[in-house]
């Protein structure tokens, strides 16, 4: 049976990366305490299609990721996967996003009633020439309450979920832990979130917001501040987005920056979050 | 050439509705003031189809649906575009259903600066066998400001958006303008929510939800008595959503309500708000 | 503290439901084979609201989920749910939604390769004054492929992935498996989706496809056949979709029938399948 | 009334982007042809926040927005909507996105029937330091065929919906008008798509697609090819997307290039189409 992808191709472009997306699977994620989690992913996984090929082989993508969704992953597994992509595929580069829900158990703050959180994260590795990257995203919701609102009104101030969002790469031999990295972003809002507050819970949270109030720039200075500290972040992305509740838009703040190339003023312009679909 | 959807059935099952779905197109809906507003609508247009024939013909819904996208369309003219779609496919039944943004101009509540805020609404047709009903829903943000926390707390109460969303029918020959309903809606929360807001205009509405408080469940009645009291509306369901500021999920009230059948203890108790994918 | 929640209200009005929507958490669904898989649910809790109380507890709702999240669910357990929710929240009616990616293993038709295939499914179940109901819900992608399109060309047919939608309710005292109902509802496209086809799987399906050609209105009178025929299914309701290739919006065919009430023509032809947000 | 966010920060870190997100507004687009269309927009508008202030004033760019609203926008009406956000906002750099749906008219191959195609497009400008820069965005949607499936199969070939996305940055002072990028990319795939098709256009696009296959590979490389020939493009990212029909997932090709530092092998391999949420 002839081999279409197999056939030489004339046109003399390398194609950057080719492969399958919105894969869903169950995988496993190594937790910090030990053991894992298995959650459901969204994977995107592809490699780079020298000039020589007409195309790539699809199935085995997905034949690599069935074989993956078996094993407990984390920063040295996902090398390991594209190491095998690259090799399957006969490429020198490869890639692959995976993001996922993944839960946190909190206890609320005067009840102590436990419950479990959802947060949205990702890793996005990156294996080229032999050299690898891998980004690390989450998602985390808070409370903040506006500044400007608590100072001119004569009670109450508003206040709305927001997201914080954070990609951060480390430096060459070491990582972060998802749970590290969540419970220092926890504490960047005006209050945390949680799925379960009692009554004494719920007055903890509204005065403990009233008395922290941040704008999304407060939360994202405050967040910069930590990552510039830790010296295993070699790179960084953070972005804060209110749900403002007086409005039917969303506010943000949005910055990047590397250790290696320090702003001048404040980093890169060009990007910024983009709009999605 | 063969018109294979015209050839006879023999399974003997006659089809509730066959159609044409997600058609993206610019049409134009009647303003309450004269005149009409181009918007942005995603169309869905079924037809019954009768036991004997094997399809229905999709390329006549795209037809009908281009060519009343340029004619200004209300309730009289959505019963038009209905009778034409039953008479051009054969059919004793039709539905169509419009979702589009619709925007309409606000005043700031003391600066008094104008901005336009976007409402989503929605059109449901029907006619079958000659009767004709229209169902019209509007989604309306607010801010909604918890009685619990106000109450509770020594200082400030979390608030946020919410989502009142209304769907309803008028008795025969009567029909409610978007821009009437969703007026009536807007004043339902603890306060308001608009595009722009000038210092002065944020001082007013954080002291007016303050001073305002309301759980999705206040809400949800207080707008059941509104429409129980508006006799041109003969079937309505209301439910209110709220983004909550403390949590990383939702809370809702729901009520549906025929003047008809008049509920015994509330209602029928069979339907929810759907989760959507 | 004040229970502002508990306070008496005046209004007069019974909420049909209140409670919690789109909280996400692992639960566990009894598998036919035996044991149970753990999915990501996004749920949907609630109650009727007597007109006596201002407000539910909305805490509790969270309380309930988190318990049962550990347990494994099937007809029965979502029953004893909602009379514990019945029973908290001092209410007569309950309903509970639970949305949740299912995965089965297919073996490719000629290779015989093994993967996992994902199928959007969703329990809805309601209480109301001692009577529970289940209603069911799975989503199967499947290859259809143009009879007209074939008819008429010269080679070739353009086809797509459709996804053939079903709910189901049981007669009292009998359940479906979402493996079984899956597996009938997979026969009735022009062929089967997997997700990993080597080349003799290709050229399986792909021959499969074209000499098996169907419209979206043919798929539903073959399911609504099947369905007729099972003695345990009292209600249904299906809709096949299909992204068609050589357009930018999708065709559909919808119907509901009940074994109590059967058709006159074609059933009830108020629904349909609704445009999601 | 106190100005909080015009309050001095010491934090020294200035603030990459600040601002307002999925704002809703009709705006005015140029046409190739002359005048102007409405489109629904979905606008992210921002600035660098320098770190001497607090926060920015987030009603200033609702204020810009609305008044650019009623005037038809281009390449240089972006750069000063730009310049004002940065005058305004006392700013040295400001970024806008702008997603809109356009709509292009088009007759069908044989019966020359006319109806409107839906195109997502989005125009990205940023101004840095004086230095302006505009990114377009389109999406296409096309009908591939694979030519493995048509190769190997003894009769017919898959084939299904793919969507090419294409972003693209000209030199300084030319510009490439929507309905050019779109109108080239639409000859890429293995037949284009229409909204509208009688029975002999169906057959004219059945064999089309059938006599011209390809992968989502070859419609990246060619696509490429012809970038690279348009001597007014100075950077570019495609991407195509196939929603295969005998698969429950998307398989791509991506690739970027910039004319000032031509690939090595294939251009930086960092990037990807990142999965949205």
């Amino acid at each position: 049976m002839k081999d279409v992808a197999a056939s030489a191709d004339t046109r003399g472009i390398t194609v950057e990366r080719v492969g399958v997306k919105d894969v869903h699977l169950p995988i496993r994620v190594m937790r910090k305490a030990g053991g894992f989690d298995s959650v459901l992913a969204r994977i995107d996984l592809g490699v780079e299609l020298s000039h020589q090929f007409r195309g790539t082989h699809m199935s085995r993508f997905v034949d690599i990721l069935f074989e993956w969704s078996r094993k407990p992953i984390s920063k040295p597994e996902i090398r390991q996967m594209l190491e095998e992509a690259c090799h399957r595929l006969e490429a020198d580069s490869a890639r692959v996003e995976v993001a996922f829900k993944y839960f946190i158990t909190k206890s609320a703050p005067s009840s102590k009633s436990e419950s479990s959180l959802d947060y949205d994260c990702r890793f996005e590795g990156v294996l080229d020439d032999g050299s690898y990257e891998l980004t690390m995203g989450v998602e985390v919701p808070v409370t903040i309450l506006c500044p400007c609102s608590k100072e001119i009104s004569r009670c109450g101030a508003h206040n709305q979920r927001a997201i914080i969002s954070v990609r951060i790469r480390c430096e060459p031999d070491s990582m972060v832990w998802i749970e590290d990295l969540v419970s220092m972003l926890e504490r960047q809002g005006s209050a945390e979130v949680f799925p379960l507050l009692k009554r004494e819970d719920e007055k903890f949270v509204t005065e403990a917001a009233y008395e922290n109030p941040k704008f999304v720039e407060d939360v994202v200075r405050d967040v910069v501040s930590m990552l510039r500290d830790d010296q295993k972040v070699g790179w960084f992305q953070v972005s804060c987005e209110s749900l403002e509740s007086i409005h039917n838009h969303t506010v943000y703040a949005f910055h990047e920056e590397s250790r290696e190339t320090p702003p001048a003023g404040g980093g890169s312009r060009q990007a910024g979050p983009e709009i999605r679909s």
